[in-house]
């Protein structure tokens, strides 16, 4: 039987046009390759979300390898930006063009290619599951969170999983993921007194209290870093008052920070310092401030050991770069496998993400696929 | 001859609907009263802004007494908040309603009455000047301004001038105005470079460089107040940034500032002082701040003296009250005659100005003609 080409694939799927939370015919397609190999498909739907699951194998097999990925992709922007359709997957210049060609129809189009190709070859002592979301770019809320919902109603277990997501910055096998920062979002709201820019002591404005406090949190060292982490940051992203009198000493003021964390925090130990800092400045200033959080995810990690060293000795052979093992970068719907199994992400070069001219080395995609077909091989061998 | 009412000729001006810039017939009215006492009247406008020059008595003479004041009012906002007719002048309860009943057609009406009534009871050796503006409520650039350029052009001269805008926090006789601070706002835009929040080390946020800005700023004691001055204050009136993405840092944020001082500091010396502060945010954060200063008014003092001695008695005999010498509040056309003679403030209680429902008590109105009748008999005496 010919084996399935992950350039094909991935143009197959490019031409789908599937932004969030559109499946734009992304995962019918691939649920008739799949099926057409032997895999049991099912689509797990939520609330407008398209997601499939397909196993090949028994379900409670003794080894069972999974992994996950989404079809869906960003809005295209301005399409006149575009030197090439954006669902056109046109090639040029050993480049395949178009939306989702790195972020992640090359990622899935070659681990469905390396399952299928594998089954058919030699059929493996396990099963192999693969979980393809249609809301990764979105809320995520009802993407993989549902599929992992689904699965443990219906008893369905991964031991291992690998997401397809790029990730390496610069070139091919640089960079795998074994844990990622958590992220948390607050939201503050200073709420001081009004008055007359002329007779400040009359009343209490807030905008001091408020530079303090974001000095306070800016110039604080969260951490070093930690064994497996780089430090944690924290970006104030905005602060806004809209006051348009210079005359006038405005009553409120609000402002967001968000924190990148390592496993040095927890959503719940940041919150209480939040709020602590918070409560220091209203009480030096007489201010009220409210707070609103938002934890995104909590930091996690997959421990180096036997899925880094699989993962890793496979990018080895097949590209001649010892990835290193990292937790950068932002959150992917791992923060949500990793309470499920043991996960790590390896995939392309993820330079060109969500950018104009989208565009993937179509070389890599079949080198992509050579890794994913071998670590398959070395977990049932 | 019968002698004017203040308050009825206050309540004629209140039914003139003079808000700046319009006329709406105040000055016109005004002029009739005092062309029919033997002033010399001349509209000097300018760009649309309507000014009355009035003369009892030769150009030149041995002693000229002056008065300033202002027919224009703020807008009356919502008329369905107000109890009365804003422009109607009802007098209910002792007190007249209307927009401009305190700030300041009732001292206009009393210092107009006191100095037509002066003239034809005892023409003084010497002469009157009314200047009366119809913009001190807007830019006020082509008010009292246009009023003394003219001046300047024709030779005119007051050898010292009252302002009878009101100065008395919550009782009259409260207060008189003897200086006034100076104001300067200042607009800081901190140029930073956009990036992701997860990777703050690839951008540079000018937020944490703002608050640290700001903080500085306000934490900063000006000075602890001068002999006849208040301290210095300065007031954070807005930031803003306007980023909605939690994941974004932004390149730019903004502020404002504006700073009330004293005679410890100028225009100029405060500029230096906020680029300097700017400076070395700057250098510590590696951010770009740039700075638009505009200096609305720089301070200044009539040192207590035989000006204000002369006020003062008159205040007190007519109100048992001796009046502090101030220089409170925000800014008035004080600011402009001061470069062209010693001048002081007094009129009534200005709780009520620019409020819905403004309005004057009476009694006050017909006290403050009395007081201004005194300073003109003591003057001339
Ligand atoms: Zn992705
Ligand atoms: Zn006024």
């Amino acid at each position: 039987m010919t084996p399935i080409d992950p350039v094909d694939l991935t143009a197959r799927l490019v031409r789908c046009p599937s932004v969030t939370p559109e499946e734009g015919g992304a995962l019918v397609l691939l649920q008739d390759l799949l099926e057409g190999a032997g895999f049991t498909c099912t689509r797990v739907d939520r609330n407008g979300t398209s997601n499939l699951f397909a196993r090949w194998g028994d379900k409670g097999a003794a080894k069972t390898f999974g992994f996950n990925g989404h079809t869906d992709v960003v809005p295209i922007g301005n399409p006149e930006d575009w030197t090439f359709d954006p669902f056109g997957a046109e090639i040029d210049g050993g480049f395949l063009y178009g939306r989702g060609s790195t972020d992640m129809k090359s990622g899935v189009a070659a681990f469905a290619a390396a399952a299928v190709d594998f089954v058919r070859g030699t059929p493996p002592d396990g099963s192999i599951i693969l979980t393809i979301t249609g809301d990764e770019e979105g809320d995520a809320t009802d993407g993989t969170v549902a599929l992992l919902d689904w699965m443990k109603d219906q008893g369905e277990q991964m031991d291992v999983c690998l997401v397809g997501e790029p990730t390496s910055p610069d070139f091919m096998g640089q960079m795998m993921k074994i844990g990622r920062r958590g992220s948390l979002s607050a939201w503050f709201t200073v709420q001081g007194q009004q008055g007359h820019s002329a007779y400040p002591h009359r009343a209490l404005n807030p905008l001091p209290a408020m530079a303090r406090l974001m000095d306070r949190l800016a110039s604080h060292t969260l951490d070093e870093g930690t064994e497996h982490f780089d430090a944690s940051t924290l970006a104030i992203v905005t602060i806004d008052t809209g006051n348009p009198a210079t005359n006038v000493i405005p009553a409120q003021t609000r402002a967001c920070v968000n924190i990148r964390f390592n496993d040095a925090h927890s959503g719940a130990t940041l919150s209480d310092w939040l709020r602590d800092e918070a409560a220091k400045v209203d009480k030096a200033f007489g201010t009220t401030t409210s707070l609103k959080i938002k934890i995104s995810g909590e930091s996690f990690l997959t421990p180096p050991g036997a899925l880094s060293d699989l993962v890793g000795a496979a990018v080895q052979a097949e590209t001649n770069q010892v990835p290193e093992l990292s937790t950068t970068g932002g959150t992917s719907d791992a923060r949500f496998v990793k309470d499920h199994c043991p996960v790590v992400e390896f995939g392309l070069v993820g330079k060109r993400m969500h950018a104009v001219d989208e565009r993937v080395e179509v070389a890599q995609v079949h080198q992509l696929k050579a890794i994913y077909t071998r670590i398959l091989r070395s977990y049932f061998a």
